[in-house]
């Protein structure tokens, strides 16, 4: 029996705001139990002390916790994402998937969902945590069912950050002492893992992590939040055992201001920027952000890694995010920062989830 | 005799680098005392305490008076706009104006200025800026040779803010005693100076200024600076007393996401999104940036205006320059923050200076 | 039946960590019901974009549910202040109050608390406010027992704030769209009405709130938060009716660095600066803090309200936070930010419960 | 012929106005040439791109260049700290000394300086820094005519920090690639290099650099600041070759609140907390401040560290000007950030140079 996907985009008030998912519920418009994994775009700052994540984690809880048994809530991921700067709307993604009647005439949206052990703070940003996020990418996978690595689109990855506390634990021993660091670097082997697991790169040595950025993968987008010890995966592509109207498809962005990559997967055959009919038919855009590491875009400096008042992935998000609204006219972006290993330095992979009656 | 501008667009590694400038200097590409006025993206916060703006006034002047007469440098509006959040690269703007031999083929890029005398504190974002603003562009614009009002493309004007000590130099008979405030309040009676002058509005009220966001220019781009008291004014247009190949063309962003505006009057016809071939005609592009007051883009919420931790200026900069970037490829862009009457509310003006050879 | 007053000081991990408190109520050392208001000092940034007090009344709530009815939870207040800068340490104060056997030995510390009705945005800041407050702080005192307004040494307040949407429901009608100077209208308007309900002041005009800083109250503290449309307000004073080894004692910094004034409550005679023996004594240090409105402390400049990148509330808690923690040895501090009408310009009052073995 | 020193403590308005210094040549109060060094407290963010210290000090050498010759003013070092968070004032150091008729009636305050030759960006934070520190420190001590390290009460050194552009110079063959993490290292060499030149430690291995913080000197206080690429000590002592009325003394604060190690050495006897009629003998106060990395003080949690939204820097130096100011009534305190090895972990240095008619 054919699955089948929805992908629902609401707003938000503020990062305690469920109500729009929660009218979708008293519609009959989403079974809870049917929820893969929700992702949320959220108003903090995106760094270390971004509790607006946390928050969010548990409102969506205390949500869920009315509808399903809390067993069945410990296996959604909730990825969210701090950060909405400049134009970006805070915003809900859930992500649903129903079984049913009729046959598949996918290819069609396949997603699924996996959650590694809870990690030691020493083995944040390691090689531990690049084996636990490679096997549970081929977890989900198999769970979508979707045939190979070149069927996935985008992997989106919630891992966990190191905190001053954290450190203590483990009396130190840890890659970074740094705690915003300890988000890159987190971010930087949950990448890695995606990579392996895709056969982008092969078995990626420890020392790699976070400093050759060389090795990438076109699909991963990592975020770092507090509020876990886990890492939680959620894998989208697309699969002949799906049916429905949606698709995805993914491009990477070579830098910045790469709104070509985007524009050329855009719904719709040849969209004039930023008022392409054809974005009618966009539910979801899902992006990393960077600031070059070279301090430079197409041989031009920016500041955004010498800026000692705003950290430089509040300015990528906020500045990627015009690229991206200006040709897509839409601010509910998920477009999360740090893209160590995720795309190549100072770019990123962009994912768009669309309606297949407008192909792309 | 025609005169001809000629605008050059140079890097800055910091607020005190006047190299490339110098460079011209040293090669015989520019005279110093050709320039007409110098405009400059510089990496502060562009709010009140941004000192990178004097900063880079301050080397200037000590570049250029190894060139000319103190008394000349004092008639060269120097046009600081603090802030390159994302990836916006700092940069100098030099616009000269050479007189020749050979005839005019105009219409051709127009360009002059005029400085007001310092206002009192007590003047600033009040009807006696708006007023000294409206005569000084059309000082210019006679200057200029511009025939009227629909020739004017762009104005860019420097004018003063409000510090605590400039409050308590008038004992309180300020505007506002909110000293990031008053920045916008300089802006908007500016911006409604250029306004008047161009016919854009009848007389203003005072109590316009700052809240009667119906009433904008479509061309005034005002900055505020703590290193000035004057308003320092440069209009650039059209002239048919003008020669040479460049030319210069504005629209209006009706929001901040308005990629479209822009789009349209790109020199080369049907650009494809940022990669424009015809973006190689591109000379500078000057634009607003704004957050817009009701907290929302095209009905998505945006949080610039209740994010304590960065102000809202520094948001809509680098998220509009990300939207021009993507379009133009370029991150040297002038983005100035701050659209009180410059454009619709949450738009603002855009500008170009092209090269004609590639016709807009 | 005599009361009794005990304060418990506790520290927090993060805004949701209650664990601390649960502690208690597990060890039978303090009774859910016995609470009569929780104060939290929380790591946001105090002011409109602080999602970590939200967060903790969740979690406060959530803690005692488990323990006592709903509609138990709803008359406790719950004021949680933002921003621990500097070295100021998270934590919770939980005020509570048993009746018992035994005869009053008092004066000893009395507490009692009043929530008045919610606030429609356009009352924000505005007369509606004061006399609000004013009414609830009498109820408080006549539920506290306290004889007269000398009998009151810190009324601890939470108020509402102005967001973007709030300003929207009341179509613009409100005392500021200036969502961050409406944190300050509302505390202001808070500490009138304690000022009118101790009699330091007769009735306030309108438009003297936020503007008229001759007026203020000695013992008025209000902190603004997204999460509240009602007015919080906890009184402390000294009453016959209580018992117990508990009392108060406030005094009023002048100016931001004025030490001797709390020096001079300090129990303990004496005490050589930061290291008085007397101090083991403190239970408890509720402060308010603020940037002086004139750029001046004794005559020096501050850049408080000068600077972009940090608001002003948030330096003045931090250096205040210096200024107490020097003379106290503590650094779990409840130093509030916004002290508008709260003591002189750039002052403020500052409480001290303490245990009466040792004399002030 | 003994020497006397000199030591001005002035205020400024922003970071270019040295009109007060001006005033003193002015008046024959102090004559230019007779300048050994200037320190300046400016308000920048004492981070990376602060350009308030560059643009201090291109203000002084022009005010300078009007009364010595341009060779002159490069011995001078201007040692220029970023930072005036909470209530700390702006102000200039001039330190001066002059030759003279009459004998020494010393020990007095006994001043001079040394600037190392520029370094690599490679050297920076690494072994080399410190050699070059430790010898400069000598040879000062040496031209101060101090008798031994005993003798010696403060070490104010400013050296260089990294930018991307300097990183990129020496193709990444850089101590650190994190910018901001450069000024840490680049305080820590210099530390080091002021601890060997002392004997407070024997020669420190380049791997102790940052990470051993249990290497600390008492007197060393290091600046790192992008305007730099030397570094510039000024070495403070006292001497019996000097004479006049001024005197320094020093102590160690074991934590960021420890107010009474000040107290024991502010002149008067047994000063009251903030009110101390001695004070009035204080001429210049100089201290470090810093985050202790433990996320702690005195076992109270701080949070200064996992704040992204304010540098850790920027908390410590409110806060413990918070401390110092509370304890001298004076808010024009030389407090910079950043203290690695300069003291205990989250502790510090701090000096306090005074009229010895009042003795300590």
């Amino acid at each position: 029996m054919p699955r089948r996907a929805a992908v629902h985009r609401l707003p938000m008030s503020g990062p305690s705001d469920t109500s729009a998912i929660e009218a979708l519920f008293a519609a009959g418009a989403l079974a809870p139990r049917d929820i893969v994994a929700i992702l949320g775009k959220t108003e903090g700052n995106g760094c270390v002390n971004d509790f607006t994540r946390g928050y969010a984690v548990q409102c969506l809880r205390a949500a869920l916790s009315r509808h399903v048994l809390p067993g069945e809530i410990d296996r959604i991921p909730m990825v969210m994402s701090g950060g909405t700067e400049g134009g970006l709307s805070p915003h809900w993604i859930v992500l649903s998937a129903t079984e049913g009647p009729g046959s598949a005439i996918g290819p069609a949206l396949a997603l699924a969902s996996d959650v590694t052990r809870p990690l030691c703070p020493s083995e944040i940003g390691r090689g531990a945590q690049v084996a636990l996020v490679r096997d549970a990418v081929r977890t989900a996978m198999a769970r979508a069912g979707i045939a190979g690595p070149g069927d996935v689109h985008f992997v989106q990855i919630k891992c966990p950050l190191l905190t001053s506390e954290r450190i203590a634990q483990v009396a130190g021993d840890v890659a970074t002492s740094d705690t915003l660091k300890s988000m890159g670097l987190s971010r930087a082997a949950a990448a890695l893992g995606v990579a392996e697991a895709l056969g982008e790169t092969g078995p990626v040595p420890e020392a790699a992590i976070g400093t050759d950025l060389s090795l990438w993968s076109s699909r991963a987008s990592a975020s770092a939040g507090i509020e876990v010890m886990s890492c939680e995966i959620v894998v989208l592509g697309l699969s002949a055992e799906w049916s429905g109207d949606l698709a995805i498809a993914h491009a990477v962005m070579r830098d910045a201001i790469d709104a070509p990559a985007l524009a050329a997967i855009l719904p719709g055959a040849a969209p004039a920027a930023g008022a392409g009919p054809g974005t009618g038919g966009l539910v979801a855009v899902l992006a990393k952000a960077e600031a070059s590491s070279g301090g430079a875009i197409r041989g031009s400096r920016h500041t955004m890694r010498d800026d000692s008042d705003i950290s430089a992935t509040r300015h990528a998000r906020g500045f990627v995010g015009g690229v991206l609204a200006g040709l897509t006219g839409l601010t509910e972006l998920f477009v999360s920062g740090g893209a160590e290993h995720q795309g190549p330095d100072g770019g990123g992979p962009v994912a768009i989830i669309y309606r297949k009656d407008i192909d792309p």
